[in-house]
């Protein structure tokens, strides 16, 4: 049993990956840490992971006494110090922010002087399917991808030498926003609604650029939606030469055959479809109208969108298998069929 | 008091139709009828609007003795008939299905043979806004445009001249798939989910091309989301020449100057801010990085989507303020400000 | 018209206030205060109430020279001040906390000595229905009544004679919780949820302790769900005698046989019947297997709750016609029926 | 590996019992059977659950061919006859409708006569926690309880001797009703809603009855909720004699001390708190003002309410160990805590 630490395990992705390691077959709940819930037991904030440590103040020479590697899911910007911290003393560690996630160049136009360069030069993007695979098998530190970046660079990677333009309309769940309670994430606010935001440039197109070449240009426009768990990126792509639905397909079917958490499916997916999964369930078609090409990928923003995510990375990074204690692995040819909810009965 | 049938108003739009001109200071709700619900009170059906009037089977004859006007709401296809039934009488009609909204060979080319290809010629698309109010006025049958179209239309129409190609990713609500109960409206399959549908070629494109001309090749994708109603289209538009922020503000501050139910906003609206009015909430931007536009537009899909939009016309065709009855008119520099559900804390 | 004040108008009640007395035939807004938002517009906070306004901070002389009447929509505590201000320059108020519900030994025993034990003796309970028509009339201050109270009030009023004991099963929509964002009102808590809470003593239930008489023993617990508005009392009694179901719906009718605002309903209310309107929804009826009586009372919880109310009880201190500005009243004889969300599929 | 057939599994308590025996450790998904989804593939209908076999129209000889034991999912009504093939056919069944739950006499009170007598004589009432443990282990036929049963008589069971009535007020997410769409299920009747639903007489109450002894006058009231899978059992007990809310915890505790899926917490339970669980968590306490006993007890209708249970069952008749393939397990004295969704602000 390996031994791991989560590192800020009150907000909902933290308490996702203590739960996942929990359960893990091969790894081992360390312990876990907290800013302010620290002294309650993680059961008491989230009494559905049933996970019964306490949440400790963050030490880092107590984590790194008990621990071989952690994952970190502080805020944005709260994450260099501590996993400064645990790397300087020796730990494995995936971080979730968008700390280590860019490029310095990049990560300065969009958040000012990075604390730890040298750092941030070393950590490796944690989106296995994107070829970074080996990478993360040797890696100190890896950074967890963005749930928006996640599922759209999936949609839109076996495109890459064929694309154009991109237009990215992604809509999220609540639970991307964080624990934080605020007027945005109130019931009231989100309920019976839907609402497009930062419309104008979200920080998140900067992985985007950076994965799929700066010559792209990606216009990407995250909506909330009035769910907790599920993010789905509709993907909108004009290609440089004409290209069939079956030409589409091919593309995919090669680009992810091996994978074992990229289900590609016949018709459109929905985010149910993968809920609490570690899986990106993609659906690309051609319009036969405007011979655009159009892709739709559904995760999970809390798993593949970032602890379950997270978890992979960490497993490459162990030596684990890579799919152990993640669940449900893709279905081969998964069909759209007469699913509920796939039937004729919509808006017209 | 003019009086006025709702034909069909046992289904969502129809008892809307019937609840908004019941509540009308100039419009007298003369009968309603139904199918399968015939012999119910209309407040049996949908306690909420209050309605106390008995269903009645559809006889043309005693509609037309009671009634000088009809909104019909049947289900697509099987409006033909019943409208011309009552046009033969001398009645003035704003029909809600897709029957008589598209010209002849465009109909065609999704529907087959028109049967009432006379009274489809002399059909006006009921969007006023789209320069068609005059005709409106003087129309005996009025075809009111699909809930979809309504926002996309909406969206776009200030642009038509400048846009090289428009994405449309319309997000709708569910009461927009009527009252039947199929799986695809069951609440667990809506709840928790969304869904992309009907992705390579949606009918409602029809309505766009028609309004916008061909010439411009319009991507359009629905989805279904776990709201009852509300209707956004996301919009995004490669103009044929670079148009700043301001170019783009003040083009549709330009076209709406006079449009009491169109409200321009500072900022993305939410279908929240829109519920239950015959407004359509825009804003119009462009994304920096890209130089695309991107509008977003929020409807009612049952009301400016569908019903209240029918009373709009009717008042235009009877004679009777374009506004009376219809509640909300437009805020006139609209501010995004900041509003509960529109604060910071976003999946980021 | 008569000018009325909202003080506290950037809270989910007070925001309503304002918008049904902009809208109110007989009366004008005079103006609107908030404290953390003065100095926005209404409609930037609210975009869906339409109120162009802006928020001023609460000044007790400028608001009596320009209103005759205020709403004062503060927080629990914070409005004895703000009312006896208002009150000493000769306004009529209505307050919507719960500072003013309660005869002061009641009061003390939940909330400590109350600072304005003068005024309290003076404020009148404000739900006509219950009797206290008159008083309000001529009161110069009108204590508004908790949602809870008046829906478990309204249901319990007629049989308060016949009934030895009572349990109250309340569920609410998350908009009781008001504006401030919590972890209690963050949607991911609230969706898919329901929680009870207080189960060992709401301060509500001093209110029924009131309005009842103290011999009987109510069990009050209220439940959150996942809804914005909407409350629904499920009572279940133990009558002093054996009644009927042909008795109870007697007595029903009888006590409420002129009231424009509550409405009988032969079948169980959902709370979708009355959203957005000034009415308590009742269906009361007798369990076979067991005698008991049960009583379901529907209302919203922002509109009969707290703001319409509100309105309705300053209608009748203004000598304005009871019911006007408040949209719709009672159906007579409302009808079960085979309503959508009515028929036969539920769980078994 | 034991071979288990699943026959009905597509609906959602059937399917979900495919999917758990397809992870089950010790067990083997033999086959899946359906009506008229014959021919489809199990994930095309329920792409979640990600079980990729074909269902087949029902044989019993071809299912006893490959099977030793079956789970039988078919409507109320539509098992008698198919379980009777099963069974006679040497097959272990586990059946989910209420086809053979009640003793005879109970049964012909509610359905008419039974078509099979014999063999609801010698059907076990399957929930092993209200000791039918061992009697579960040797039976040939259990039948699964009723979710609402399920729920109200885990919260009831420990105080059967103490109380003088009950009253059960039971919530219930919309997948209880089943897949079937019907008006009742439609997303827009449920949205925003809350209904009570068969409130004078619900034919759960026979259950619960049977269960507890006649002599307890238990009311039982069912509401459907605008959520997903979830269900709540609010109970009100008058209790024989004068209770401590220690007491109450510790007859509780005593009584549950050992079951693996009874969950005791220190504050009331969410649904979300047991969703995807075969757990019960419950709180019980008294009111101070009144002594009424109340306890709270959330299942996840889908699964301790129907399918997990079931396999729970099988496990007990198989041999199996009773815990094994069906997740997490109780957590001992589960606290509440300062849990989202457990903070301050509500309804007040």
């Amino acid at each position: 049993m390996r031994r791991v630490a989560v590192v800020g395990a009150a907000g909902f992705a933290g308490a996702l990956c203590a739960a996942l390691v929990a359960r893990h077959p091969s790894l081992e709940l360390a312990c876990v840490t907290a800013r302010s819930d620290a002294g309650l037991r993680l059961d008491q904030v989230y009494p559905r992971h049933r996970v019964a440590l306490e949440l400790e103040p963050f030490q880092p020479d107590a984590v790194a006494e008990r621990a071989e590697a952690a994952l970190v899911a502080y805020p944005h910007g709260a994450s260099i110090p501590v996993v400064s911290e645990l790397h300087a003393r020796g730990l494995k560690v995936v971080d979730l922010s968008a700390d280590f996630r860019l490029e310095q160049h990049r990560y300065e136009r969009f958040y000012g002087p990075h604390a730890a360069p040298g750092l941030l030069a070393e950590a490796v993007y944690g989106l296995p399917e994107l070829g970074h695979r080996d990478a993360i098998r040797h890696a100190e530190l890896v950074a967890g991808p963005g749930c928006y970046p996640t599922a759209a660079l999936l949609a839109l990677w076996p495109l890459r030498e064929l694309m154009s333009d991109a237009i990215v309309d992604a809509k999220s769940g609540v639970s991307g926003a964080g624990r934080e309670a605020t007027g945005t994430t109130h019931f009231v606010s989100v309920a019976e609604n839907v609402n497009p935001y930062k419309v104008e440039g979200h920080r998140h197109r900067a992985e985007l650029d950076q994965e799929l070449g700066e010559a792209k240009p990606v216009t990407f426009t995250p909506h909330l939606l009035p769910l907790d768990q599920g993010l789905l990126a509709s993907c909108y792509v004009t290609p440089v030469r004409e290209l069939s639905a079956a030409d589409v397909r091919e593309l995919f079917a090669t680009a992810y055959a091996d994978e074992p958490f990229v289900e590609l499916a016949e018709g459109p997916p929905g985010v149910r479809d993968v809920r609490e999964t570690n899986l990106c369930r993609i659906h690309a078609t051609v319009e036969p109208a405007t011979g655009r090409v159009l892709v739709f990928a559904a995760i999970d923003n809390l798993w593949k969108g970032a602890a379950s995510q997270a978890v992979q990375d960490l497993n490459l990074m162990l030596g684990v298998p890579e799919a152990e204690g993640l669940g449900a692995t893709a279905t081969r040819a998964a069909a759209p069929g007469r699913a509920p909810g796939r039937t004729e009965q919509v808006p017209s």
